[in-house]
């Protein structure tokens, strides 16, 4: 889209919004207006009303809208001085203050749109007339609740949401996007398939994953387990907890308090829930002396981290209180930190591989010079160690994108990003070189010399969080996991009763090569079996019968491509078990 | 030992704290006096002093004991006033605290002890004479912090301890059994073979598991997931953190508030360290409707717990702020609630199988009808679900001891206890029959006809909690695991550096067969790597030099039966697989 063609939706959006409340404000002479931003594929308004209002009135602002846009409404702006404007809004304590704050701003003067009765106080830019907006290019499509300045102290606004386009066309392709994009969503997938659950006595952002949710957990766990101890990884096991003197020695108390729990008083102690395991990992390694010889050492854990994030903020398995780290610091002396480095990477390409991940991309993280506040202050360090992650970067011949300010508190990143159903960027992988922390913990190895030196920490995190890297998983498969990650991998179907038997027997082959199966041996029919069999899309559903009895085989369904008939349910065994140990 | 035995033990006991006094108040005339009982094996006293004092002292008031005993002095008891008692003690805050609890607890007249200049408010009984006491069968072990009245909020006394037998020949037998228990005190062989450390600053009660300690954690973890997979468990991952409210409901912050952590407040709303696993669970299990065809559900985790302990009663991996218990809950119909009551038997007395456990026995522990505050109050349920449990157990043949007030708050239990080194009994495993969750938390099933019924809930620990039980595997085994436990399964000791090689040649063999191995390729004596491995318990030395690398074999020294000369690589692998795998 050219700049030009931005602009003018830009207009049209703004227009919308202000039309928007021309509508509201007919119904609601004493309504109050919070921001009204024009935002990606739409705009917002934020309404102070007398009542709740619900989705079911949509349509007919919607058609108020269409009917102002046909009588070709032309939007004028004008300034107009602090005190005039004031004396406007003199029953709409939310315009005040927003004027108030643009004068302690330092705005010289008020940007106004009119438009037939109405008048707004808004920067714009407007369409000139609504011939320029197309009547059927717009939706209003969802009503929320939203805290005055976003602050939860406020009184909560409520938030009519819009999209808008140049035309018809544009709309629908959006509407057809989101609706493929809502199908694909973890969070209904989740509760189609169970999966996972929310419980209002548990609380926001704590989901508890049923039996096949767990499965699927499990065997990322068991990869990734088996994967890393080949790698020469070591499996530690350290507490979700630590006195609050631990993250004042690392500094996350200073950068990072924001985001952590407040502390827990037990006998006069402050206890906090880890934000990070990085600090514990270094209590291991400072419990004894190191020599060179022991480096690296790569201390591997899956990790419960806490992060306080607001209420508003949570979603499905993507944002949550509490979620599991597939955490590692290697610990290493300066000569080894590329080889480690490289290696972090290699196993992270792989794991991307394994987990059917394409479109990801590189993010090279770096600090922000200015910001003293999120970032422990030692320019030189940090510049060393950016020109030491490029050089790795470089030397592998990855491409990256540079970002400022989006380095950890201690050192830079090499994020793996991706994007979501619905387009959202992400951090799903990290890789970290940290120069703070064994300064902070005197973390030392004694070298060949008998002398003491200072190693280097390598942050990473190899297939992310277990909740998060779940719900891309499922997002990406529609539900449809390949077979090792599939919670029911065969369903067994008997024909008729007379088929019980036989299913039964086969089962048990199944069950003793470790298959995870579902018999289904209850009273309905064939074909409604078949359905459900492919709505909880199962990789293989075997239908038994008279002549699979026969022949010691079984009728494969394939959920990719479809009916593949009989097979030797031996053959059909060693089939799946190589498709499973494969992680094909 | 007999009735009187024990009384005359009892009275040298309590005279030997009372000659302590003596020393005491010599040294520091204005000694304050705390309690001072006698114990099993010994006696303690709690002293209020001008200045800490060391156990270097120790020896020194011992000789002075010794001394008082050779001069055959009396004791003689005589009744005294309140008012002439508080005089007497009128420069000792803490015996005129004790004479004021006494008299508020209705006592009518004060018992002291006098022995030549000295008289002690003591209930007794004493020795008549210090000739019944033998010079050589006692012994000051320590000295140790206590607080007054054993609360953290009053001031810390010094709390001198002894033991005291009839003669030498026991005292002495005494310490053999404790030296040896101190050898095999978890706390030692965890430091000696680095399987676990604490941190100041991560706190006390959290212990850190160095990768040697996570290996025993994690084939333990692997062993239990394994065999209750196979037993039809469904694995399941819930939260640590919930909203108080789920406390409520379940009636943990009723009758469990003590053992909790305080709520954290995050946006306003309580949030608790979860204190039991099983409200996660009921939500899981209530989150859709269940049909009668569905039960059993047995709903497996390891489950990190939180439960506040008082720091004094911290210790090792036993006390813990934070443990990981083998959990599970199973929901099932009434008509099920037998079999799979025998089924978690069956389970535990194989986990005790195989890990060796031999010397313990069966609680059945009830509740106290007089307790309202500690156990939900139903006592038709109470009683019909002890019934229940008292005949599973009878029908099982198995003995066990019937304990009032040992129940959980929801039902009965029936623990399995041991006796630690020090001869501590602890609960290792435990089963219980939940009548109460099911009602609180409305948990239904639909039967046969369509109605909706109760089912009842089995809470199991099937190897108790994780640390505890590797502290008990520690102890049991003195830190000679079995080779499926051991973090170094094998050690290869090339003789010489030009045997390093094949040395490493045969590593490579063992790498691939996944058996864990250590490679002592360094420039030390072959005696003295030997001696290292034996002093790291390593199960097997494997010794290669010249005749080893010309017939493809690999000296074997036996941790248990020594040397056992050259076997061929090929088949030690295979033997040590089947021991691994056999878990023998």
């Amino acid at each position: 889209m050219s700049k030009k063609e931005e602009l003018q939706l830009e207009k049209i959006r703004h227009s919308l919004s202000h039309l928007m409340s021309m509508v509201i404000i007919k119904m609601y002479p004493d309504a109050g207006l919070g921001v009204g931003p024009a935002i990606e594929n739409g705009f917002y308004q934020d309404y102070s009303l007398p009542e709740p209002i619900s989705s079911e009135l949509l349509p007919k602002i919607e058609k108020e809208i269409k009917k102002m846009i046909r009588q070709n409404i032309k939007f004028e702006q004008h300034d107009m001085s602090f005190d005039k404007a004031l004396k406007l809004y003199k029953k709409d304590p939310y315009k005040r203050e927003m004027i108030r704050d643009l004068k302690k701003a330092g705005e010289k003067k008020l940007s106004f749109y009119r438009s037939d009765w109405f008048e707004n106080l808004c920067k714009g830019p407007h369409v000139a007339s609504t011939k320029e907006i197309k009547q059927d290019a717009f939706k209003l499509t969802k009503i929320a609740g939203a805290y005055w300045k976003g602050n939860e102290k406020n009184k909560m606004l409520q938030r009519i949401y819009g999209i808008a386009f140049n035309n018809k066309k544009e709309l629908d392709e959006y509407l057809a996007k989101q609706a493929e994009a809502e199908k694909r969503d973890h969070r209904k997938i989740g509760k189609d398939l169970d999966l996972f659950v929310f419980s209002d006595l548990v609380g926001k952002g704590l989901p508890l994953l049923t039996p096949k949710g767990s499965i699927i957990r499990y065997e990322l766990e068991k990869f990734i387990t088996e994967e890393e101890n080949k790698r020469g990884y070591l499996r530690v096991y350290t507490p979700d907890l630590a006195r609050l003197e631990l993250y004042k020695q690392s500094g996350h108390w200073q950068h990072y308090k924001e985001s952590m729990y407040p502390p827990i008083d037990v006998e006069g102690e402050n206890y906090m829930l880890r934000p990070m395991a990085c600090p514990h990992h270094f209590m291991l390694y400072s419990s004894r002396l190191r020599s060179y010889r022991e480096l690296p050492l790569r201390y591997a854990e899956i990790v419960r981290q806490y992060r306080k994030e607001q209420s508003g903020e949570l979603s499905g398995l993507i944002r949550l209180m509490a979620f599991s780290l597939v955490d590692a610091h290697i610990i290493c002396r300066p000569d080894q930190v590329e080889q480690e480095f490289k290696n972090v990477l290699e196993l992270i390409q792989y794991n991307m591989k394994v987990l059917d991940f394409k479109d990801y991309w590189y993010q090279f993280s770096k600090w922000d010079p200015k910001d003293k506040k999120k970032y422990t202050d030692n320019p030189k360090s940090w510049r060393e160690t950016q020109q030491l992650m490029k050089k790795i970067l470089d030397q592998l011949n990855l491409e990256y994108v540079e970002t400022e300010g989006e380095a950890a508190f201690y050192g830079p990143k090499t994020d793996i990003q991706i994007k979501n159903v619905n387009g959202k960027e992400d951090t799903l992988f990290t890789v970290q070189i940290d120069f703070d922390m064994p300064e902070k913990f005197d973390l030392n190895y004694i070298d060949k010399n008998g002398k003491k030196q200072k190693p280097i920490v390598i942050h990473r995190a190899s297939i992310g969080c277990l909740e998060r890297t779940m719900a891309f998983l499922i997002e990406q498969y529609g539900g449809a996991f390949p077979v090792w990650l599939s919670p029911v991998q065969v369903q067994i179907i008997p024909v008729g009763s007379h088929h019980q038997k036989y299913a039964q027997q086969v089962a048990k082959r199944f069950q003793e090569e470790n298959i995870r199966l579902e018999l289904k041996d209850d009273n309905e029919t064939v074909s409604k079996k078949i359905r459900e069999g492919e709505l909880q899309k199962v990789p293989y559903l075997l239908i038994v019968g008279d002549k699979e009895i026969k022949s010691d085989s079984v009728a494969v369904r394939d959920r990719k491509k479809g009916d593949l008939g009989p097979m030797k349910t031996k053959k059909f065994i060693a089939q799946i078990k190589e498709e499973i140990e494969k992680r094909k």
